[in-house]
C-alpha cells in the first residue's frame, strides 16, 4: 500500500484511529492500555538495511521506494486516551495523524500492543476488583502467549491494580514489585518436606511456603513443627495453598495456624484463580490474604481477544468511511465527552473535536512531529492511579461480575452522524 | 530455588518433563511445536552482567551465587516428541535432563514456547482440516498477544499446515511464504474505488482485491470494469470478501465473475472466522478457494491455554512424585509408546524407557550436553510433512469439529503405576 501511495503521489494527511466495536459478552468496560509501547515504536521506527535487503528479494518493490523506505521516519501526531481510561466501543483509543504511507505502516504493532494490553487490563481489573483489597500477583509467565505477552501482561496487569508479578524480568524492566514463591519441585526435591521449608526459610525470611505438595494440613503442621523449632527466629510471612478446595483449606489451615500462635502468618492461594472464584471465596469470607493469578488472566480466557482496528478516517482534509455490513466506520477526527454526575461516569459523546459538546475530552495530545510529549502523568504509577480512580468512577452495574443488560450510554454526535449520512448519500 | 539448591549442595542430575493434564473441552488432541525455540534458547542460555547487577540489588542472592550463575551454561540433554507429533493428556512433550538448578532456570521458557505454539499449532490444524485442501492464510499479527505471539502463530499454523501469513516479519524469519492484500484503507483514501483497484492491479500483477468496502456486489462489478478496461493485460488473481454473509456473497462473486468470463478469479474470503465457520461454508458448496483467518486462530479463542506444567519426577537417581489434590505427577523418567492399527493410532502407553512395551517410541534424544543434535528431520518443513502425516493417522472421531465422547486411549504401565504406589505407600 506505502509502494502505492508513493507511486500515486499520495501524501496527504491521514487520520487513523484505533477502537473497538463490541464489547465481549463478559465485559462491561475496557480499560485501555499499550500507549506507552506505542509511542516507543513511533519513535524509534526505521527500516534496517537487513530488512530492505528482504523486501528487495520479494521482487516486489521497486529500488526508487526502497531507497525511500531507508528514509522512513514516523513525523506525525498521535492523540490519546491516557493509559488506565475506561472506554468503550467506538470510542478512539489512539489517533495517528500522519502521511498516509507512514500512518499505514504503524498499524500493526499499534493495534497489536494496543489490543494486548487492553484485553489484559480490562481482565486484571475485574480480578483486582474482586480480591476487594486483598493482593493480587501475576503468576502467569509461563502460561501468557510468547515472551512478549509475558512482560506485557505483567505491566498491563500492575497497571490494573496487581501488586506484582513473579516475573522478573518484567519485574526489573518495568519497576513492578518482584514477587516468588517457591514451586513443588523445590519440596519434591527433598526428601523431607520440612527440610525443605528449613532450607528455604532459613535463607529467605519473609518468604512463602508451599504446603501442598503431599497432604496440604500435613504442610501446614511441618511449618508449625518448623516454627517451634525456630521460636523467635522464625519468619515465615505466609503459606501457600495450590491446590484443592482453597475455601475448606483456608479456613482449615488458618484454624491451624492461630492454635499454633501463628496468627502473624499469611494465606496465600493459587492455582486456576479466576474473578468469578476470587469474589466466591471472598463471599464465603474465606481467610486468603493474597491470590497469586496465572493461566485465566494471562489468556484473558473468557475474553482474549476485542474486534480492535485501526481505521482511516480522514485523509487529505476529507473525511472517510466504509459501509461493510456490519463494519461501518463513522468519518472524521473525533474527541470523545464524557459527563460525570456526582463523581460518577454518566454517558459519553463521541464528537468531533471542535464541537461544543458537555463534558471532559478524554483524548489529549501525546505526540507531535514525531517526538514523545513531556512524559508527565503517563509513568506506569500514574497510569495506575488513573485505572484506580477510573475503576472508582464506573457506574455499579458495570462493576458487577454478573452481565448487565444495562449498556454504558454512548452518543455520536450531530455532526458526526450528518457527515456519515452525507457520505453515504454520496456513494449513492 | 536455585540458590537454596547451590547452598545445600544439592547438584544432584533432575529429570523435568513438560506435559498438560487435561484436553480443554473443545479439542480432541494437541499438536506438540516450539521445540526448536526452547533448543535454541538452551543453547544460548546465559545471565548477562546487567542481569546479574539487578538480582545483586534485589539484596536476596549472595555474592558467591550470583559469581555462580554469570558461569552458569545448560550443560543437560534433552528428549522430546518431534514437532508437529500429536500428543495426549500426562505424555512428555519435552523432557529435560540436567543438574537441578540449570534445569529449575529453563522452566518459564521451556513451558511458554511449548504452551503457545501447541496451543495455535492445535487450532491452525483444526482450521486446516476444515478447509478440506482449500488454502489457509495467518491473517492475525495484529491481535495475536504482543510481537513474540505474532511471530510464533504464524510458525505454529504453518506447521500446522496453513499456507501461509501476512505477517512479513514472520515470512522472513521462518522462510514461510507471505501473503498480503490490500486493506480497507487504500480503497478509503482514493475517491473511487475502481481508481484504487487500477492503481493496486497494475502496481501488483496477480494480486488480489478487497470488494467490500461500500457494497461488496458492486465492488465486483468494478473488478469486472477493470478486467474490460485492461482487457488482455488484467491479472487480478482474486477477490477479497471480508464482511456480510460469506456464503451467499461468495454464491452471487462467483456467479457475477463467470458471467463475465472472469473464471479465473479466485475468491478469497475473511472476517471472524474459524473452523467451525470455514465447516459450514464448505458443507455449503460455497465457492471460495482460501480463507484468511486471524482472531480466533490466533488467540485460539475456544482454548486459549493448556494447564501445561514442567514437573520434576526423578532427582538424584529417585522417582519424585507429589499428591497435590488433582494434579497427582507420575513418577521418574518416561517414554511414550504409539501402538498403529492399520496406519491409525490405535493408543498409547506412558511407560519407562527400559519397559519392553508394543508400539514405537515417540520421544527422541534432540539434545546432549548443552549441544543441539543434528537437524535432520528437526527442520520446520519436515514438522509440517509430519503434522500432515499425524492428522492422516488419527482416529477419525478425533478430527471431527464434533466433541467426541470417545476419549483416545492413553494408559500408564505397569512399572510406572507400582512405583507411583510405591512413593504413596512411603509417604503414609
Amino acid at each position: 500500500m506505502a509502494q502505492a501511495y508513493v507511486a500515486e503521489g499520495m501524501s496527504g494527511m491521514a487520520v487513523f484511529e484505533t477502537f473497538f466495536r463490541k464489547l465481549p459478552r463478559t465485559r462491561s468496560y475496557v480499560m485501555a492500555a499499550g500507549l506507552s509501547d506505542v509511542l516507543d515504536f513511533l519513535e524509534a521506527f526505521r527500516f534496517q538495511s537487513d530488512d530492505l535487503q528482504y523486501l528487495r528479494g520479494l521482487g516486489l518493490f521497486a529500488d526508487e521506494f526502497l531507497q525511500r523506505l531507508s528514509g522512513v521516519r514516523f513525523t506525525g501526531d498521535v492523540w490519546a486516551v491516557p493509559e488506565g481510561t475506561v472506554v468503550f466501543p467506538n470510542e478512539p483509543i489512539v489517533q495517528v495523524i500522519a502521511p498516509i504511507a507512514e500512518a499505514q505502516l504503524a498499524e500493526t504493532f499499534v493495534v497489536n500492543q494496543i489490543h494486548l494490553q487492553s484485553v489484559i487490563a480490562s481482565k486484571a481489573a475485574r480480578v483486582v476488583d474482586a480480591a476487594r483489597g486483598r493482593m493480587v500477583i501475576d503468576f502467569g509467565a509461563r502460561r501468557a502467549h510468547g515472551t512478549d505477552a509475558a512482560l506485557k501482561v505483567a505491566r498491563a496487569s500492575y497497571l490494573a491494580g496487581a501488586a506484582g508479578t513473579s516475573n522478573l524480568l518484567a519485574a526489573r524492566q518495568y519497576g513492578i514489585p518482584p514477587y516468588g514463591t517457591m514451586a513443588h519441585s523445590f519440596i519434591q526435591a527433598f526428601d523431607d518436606e520440612l527440610d525443605a521449608f528449613d532450607t528455604f526459610a532459613r535463607l529467605y525470611p519473609g518468604t512463602t511456603l508451599l504446603v501442598d505438595t503431599y497432604d496440604t494440613l500435613r504442610g501446614v503442621d511441618h511449618v508449625i513443627e518448623f516454627a517451634k523449632r525456630l521460636g523467635e527466629r522464625f519468619d515465615v510471612r505466609a503459606v501457600r495453598l495450590d491446590s484443592g478446595d482453597l475455601g475448606a483449606l483456608s479456613k482449615a489451615t488458618r484454624a491451624r495456624l492461630d492454635a499454633a500462635g501463628l496468627n502473624q502468618v499469611q494465606i496465600f492461594a493459587s492455582s486456576g484463580l479466576d474473578e468469578y472464584r476470587i469474589a466466591a471465596l471472598m463471599d464465603d469470607g474465606c481467610p486468603i490474604d493474597g491470590f497469586g493469578v496465572g493461566t485465566n488472566l494471562v489468556v484473558a480466557e473468557d475474553a482474549p481477544a476485542l474486534d480492535m482496528a485501526y481505521k482511516l478516517v480522514e485523509y487529505d482534509g476529507a473525511g472517510r468511511t466504509k459501509f461493510s455490513s456490519g463494519k461501518v466506520i463513522y468519518p472524521g477526527r473525533k474527541q470523545v465527552f464524557r459527563r460525570l454526575d456526582h463523581g460518577v461516569f454518566a454517558g459519553d459523546t463521541i464528537g468531533k473535536p471542535d464541537e461544543r459538546l458537555n463534558g471532559e475530552p478524554l483524548l489529549v495530545s501525546v505526540m507531535k512531529d514525531g517526538r514523545r510529549l513531556s512524559r508527565h502523568n503517563s509513568s506506569l504509577e500514574a497510569a495506575r492511579s488513573r485505572a484506580r480512580q477510573q475503576i472508582n468512577a464506573l457506574p455499579p452495574q458495570l462493576r458487577s461480575l454478573e452481565r448487565t443488560d444495562w449498556p454504558y450510554p454512548v452518543d455520536v454526535s450531530p455532526g458526526i452522524a450528518r457527515e456519515l449520512e452525507r457520505l453515504r448519500r454520496a456513494r449513492q
